[in-house]
C-alpha cells in the first residue's frame, strides 16, 4: 500500500496568546494573527498538493477556526469535520485566565514552568463551583464527571488523548484516508510523544510552533517512517522559540 | 414533552446568483453581499436565543460557508456537522454555468420557468464525459451510478431529499435535538413540500427566501404545529420576489 500520511496543525495565536494568559479550556478565539496563521498554512497545504479525507478538532473554537481556513485553503470545506473534547488543550485548572507574566512574577519562572511543562505536575486544581468549571458548560454536558477535568498535568492530557487516536482516529490513518487534526500546543504535545516515542523530560522541551503543517508518514504497520515540517526552516524555529518564551517574567 | 423545533436556512447570494447563472451542483461560493446574509441570520438567531445541538449542510460550499457563519453567530461552532450531498442544490444538467436571462431570451421565459419549477420536468442532461458531471468529482466517490445525477427536475431532487430526512435528520429532531439545515432554493422546498404537504402545482410558486432563518415547530408526533420566517416581514417579502424574477430575461 502507499504511504499513509497524517497532518497535525496547532491553531494560531489567539486573543489570549496576544495577552499572554492561560487559556486551556477558555473558548477564546483567534486574534487576526491566528486567522492569517491558519489561512497561510491552508495555502501551503494547497501549494504542496494536500487533500485531505476526514479533519479532526477540538471543541475549542480557536482550534475550529484554524481547521476551517485550512479547509477553504484546500479547496475541501465539504470533507467531514469531527470535533473532540478529547483533542482540546490541556485544562489548566485555576491558572485558566490568568497572564503567564504575572503568574511568573508571582509564582517564579520555575515554578510557572513546572506547570507548564513539568510532565505530571497539575496546576492548582478548580472547585466544581467555579465558573470556568467544564461541567456549567452544554458543550461538555455527554460527559462523566470522571471525564470532566478540575485541572491537568501533560500525563493527564495524554491520558485522554491517546484512547481518542488509537480508537478513532488511527483506524482511519491505517485505511488510507488522508487525515487532518487541527488542535492544540498540548493535545498535539500527547500525540507526538506517543508517535515519536519521546520521554517525559524531553517533551518538556518540545515546542510545536502555530499554524505550521506537521506532516507524519507511517508504513503499513502505521510504524511512523519520518515527520517533518511544511514551509520556511528558519520561520518555524522561530516560532518555536517564541512559544517557549511565553512562560518567562517580561 | 416541549415542543420541537427544526431551522432551516437557504445560503445568501453566491457569486453566480449575482452573474444569474444556473448554479445547481457548481461549487460557487457565496457573494460578499451572500456572506453578510448569513452573518445577519447568525445575529439575528442569536438575539432570539437560538441555539442548536447538531447541524446539517450540503456539500457545497456556499452552503457550508452560510452554516459556519450561523455557527459563529450562535457561538456553537463546536456542534456536529454533518455534510451530505442529498441536500446538494437541484443538479442543473446542461443548464449549468449558462446565464439565467440569456437562457430565457434563447429558449423563452416560459420554458425556463418550466425548467426552473415544473415539478417533474428535467433540464437537458449532461453526458457522462462533460466535465460538469458529478462523478468527475472526488467527494462523490461514493455514490453509486445511479445516485449521480445528470440532470434532475424537483421531483428527482425531493427523491433524494426524503430519505435523509426521514432517516437521518428527522429521529433526531423528533429525539429533541434542536437541529438546524442550511441547503440550498430547490433541497429546501422539496422539504417544506413533504413538512407543508403541498402539491406539485403550488411548490413551484413557493419562493424560500435566502438568509433568513425559517423555524418549524413539531409536537410529539412530529406533525408540524407552525412554521414562520424569523426577522422583518417586508425584507423577507422583498427577497422571495427576488428570487421569483432571476428567471425571466432582462
Amino acid at each position: 500500500m502507499a504511504v499513509k500520511k497524517l497532518v497535525l496543525i496547532r491553531h494560531g495565536e489567539s486573543e489570549w496568546n496576544k495577552e499572554n494568559r492561560f487559556c486551556g479550556w477558555t473558548d477564546v478565539d483567534l486574534s487576526e494573527k491566528g486567522h492569517q496563521e491558519a489561512i497561510e498554512a491552508g495555502k501551503l497545504l494547497k501549494a504542496e498538493g494536500f487533500k485531505f479525507d476526514y479533519a479532526y478538532t477540538s471543541v475549542l473554537t480557536r482550534a475550529i477556526h484554524t481547521l476551517w481556513h485550512v479547509l477553504d485553503g484546500v479547496e475541501q470545506p465539504y470533507i467531514p469535520e469531527e470535533k473532540s473534547w478529547r483533542l482540546n488543550e490541556r485544562h489548566y485548572g485555576a491558572l485558566q485566565g490568568l497572564n503567564k507574566a504575572e503568574t511568573a512574577a508571582k509564582y517564579g519562572d520555575d515554578q510557572v514552568k513546572l506547570w507548564r511543562r513539568g510532565f505530571a505536575i497539575t496546576p492548582p486544581a478548580l472547585e466544581k463551583s467555579d465558573d470556568r468549571y467544564p461541567g456549567h458548560d452544554s458543550r461538555y454536558h455527554n460527559l462523566s464527571d470522571k471525564e470532566l477535568p478540575l485541572t491537568e498535568s501533560l500525563a493527564l492530557t495524554i491520558e485522554r488523548v491517546l484512547p481518542y487516536w488509537k480508537e478513532t482516529i488511527a483506524p482511519r490513518v491505517a485505511s488510507g484516508e488522508r487525515v487532518i487534526i487541527a488542535a492544540h500546543g498540548n493535545s498535539l504535545r500527547a500525540l507526538v510523544k506517543y508517535l515519536d516515542n519521546i520521554n517525559d523530560d524531553d517533551i518538556i522541551e518540545l515546542n510545536i510552533p502555530t499554524g505550521v503543517p506537521l506532516v507524519y508518514e507511517f508504513n503499513d504497520n502505521m510504524k511512523v517512517i519520518k515527520h517533518y515540517y511544511l514551509g520556511d526552516a528558519d520561520a518555524i524555529a522561530a516560532k518555536a522559540a517564541a512559544v517557549a518564551n511565553q512562560g518567562k517574567a517580561k
